[in-house]
């Protein structure tokens, strides 16, 4: 055994899952010094490169308690893919980090799935990646995990706040439940302030805690983005941390505040459990989960149910949740 | 104090930092749900775009211990800016994640300080990040980094093993100390195997372990590129995890192998200390560590002169180092 390898890192082990990764993703290329992208600007005229990164949070925790791998890889693009559709961007490719204790090859593989699974959802690509072994700095069996996207559109049809007007409707696309966000309150909830176990069912839940809290991030490019190319949508907003309130006040322009009325969709069961399990208060609720509503889209009247259907036709659940009404940028959830 | 807050996630302070990144890299766009960057293409016939990810391993802990924080974002920017110099591509622009136990705002300033002058060193532009607070998943003042890096090339442009020959010179760059690759094993041979101290300086070396071993990644994009785009490099090795052996290797064709002659360059004190004090076989030292070459550039004979000449100019230290002979892609250093 060479010395790198018995102070904790074991290269080999890295070479074999590079070897996975490249079968799961069908892409050869990979292991190479950088992920090559070739750009096909036909049709763009002034093309402008849309990226994000972004993590998944403590839902990691919960992916390593429960032992369930293959849909955290999910989350971290969808994470990161919504934003760059929240722009109006195509999303091209998508390149992820994971930082790991012990490489555990059947464990990093489980991951690489989701990883893999997720990309092709967003109908994008895994160019790069990498995988960090890292004695000492996780814990055995932890992991964190950090997605990087990038897409493109044409510098004139990036979504703008200038672009939406007072009477514009707000459909929300239904959430898969918690998406990634709020998971340290939704642990300190469950797990400290009470004594729940990943294996309990939380009333009116149809899983387990454990597959409830793992449900994956929805990834809506590919019903989203094709209205998007066809100018029926103005405005949209990617519901993550900070949750209606904070995401949706975004796109917001100076002089029109945003509308809601709560009783237009559904709460799922998971928040409203969360909400008196942990006595959360309304504002609470508003500001740290999406409330089952995992993107908000702003579309002229006269398009909303053009749009609301052909969003229903590609598998979304779409709800007339409100609009956008003079005012000072602020989000006013109504509960009558 | 909200319910979020209580659960160990301070919003407010992430949005404070946000607006310390805004100031620091000056680029206002910063906080949008995605970075956006235009593509000016005018010189580009068939444009690649050549991405890549990277962290810094465990030289984070070293950061971490020392309470030194303002270079460790340059080592993540170097890791991998250099790599996509190495492909032959000019970077572009840059992201950055930071998972981290407890976001305290002037620690994370100062990381944030060391990503930003990574970024100027290497030409390119900030467009994004994520700063991820994460209770529970990192030990308090714990953190870790991913960083991504996008850069263009003309298709043809890009350096392919196929462009070198036998008889190619070998140029060596002088790295900045171990540059961010081996401190699993650095912390293992001095902090594990050994009790020495941070502040204890090793023989040889002119700063103290701690500096000694937070020595900045050097980025090699202002001075080698130019060379590049005047198409007087054939080929790029990053030297990294693996050292010269398994990163010079990644860029050989069929038919030819690497020869290096070991006393044809300084391998830094830091590494001949560690070597004795770890006991470690000059197979391990070449498998790991740099040796004091942080980038290992192919040139034809004729152009060799030229380009070290050009390099010494820009302010690089480069070393003769080798050349390529008829071989089966092996990497050979000659201790004669």
């Amino acid at each position: 055994m060479d010395a790198y390898k018995k102070a904790g890192v074991d290269i080999e082990a890295g070479y074999k899952l590079v070897d996975e990764i490249k079968s799961l993703s069908k892409n050869n290329a990979l292991g190479s010094f950088g992920g090559l992208f070739p750009l096909a600007l036909g049709k763009y005229k002034n093309p402008v490169l849309v990226s994000g990164t972004d993590g998944v949070g403590t839902k990691l925790l919960i992916a390593t308690q429960s032992g369930i791998h293959n849909t955290i890889g999910i989350d971290l693009v969808a994470m990161c893919v919504n934003d760059i559709l929240a722009q109006g961007a195509k999303p091209l490719f998508f390149l992820d980090y994971l930082g790991i204790g012990h490489l555990d090859q059947a464990q990093a593989k489980e991951i690489l799935t989701g990883v893999v699974a997720g990309v092709d959802q967003a109908d994008a690509k895994l160019v790069g990646g990498e995988t960090a072994e890292m004695p000492d700095m996780y814990d055995h069996g932890h992991y964190d995990m950090a997605g990087f996207a990038v897409g493109i559109a044409d510098a004139d049809d990036l979504l703008k706040p200038e672009s939406l007007k007072k009477g514009d409707v707000l459909l929300g696309l239904a959430s898969n439940g918690l998406h990634s966000n709020g998971f340290s309150l939704v642990r300190d909830i469950l797990f400290k302030q009470n004594d729940y176990q990943l294996s309990d069912r939380l009333p009116g839940c149809e899983l387990d805690i454990a597959h409830e809290l793992l449900r994956p991030t929805k990834i809506y490019v590919k019903s989203v983005l094709p209205l998007v190319e066809q100018k029926l949508i103005q405005g949209i907003a990617h519901i993550t941390g900070g949750g209606l309130i904070e995401n949706v006040a975004r796109i917001l322009p100076a002089g029109l505040s945003a509308e809601f009325h709560l009783n237009s969709w559904q709460i799922p069961a998971v928040m409203t459990d969360l909400q008196s399990i942990g006595h959360l208060s309304l504002a609470d609720m508003e500001n740290t989960f999406n409330l089952g509503l995992g993107m908000v889209l702003a579309v002229r009247q006269e398009d909303a149910a053009k749009v609301k259907s052909a969003l229903e036709n590609a598998g979304e659940t779409v709800y007339q949740v409100g609009q956008l009404i003079a005012g000072d940028k602020k989000v006013i959830i109504r509960e009558d």
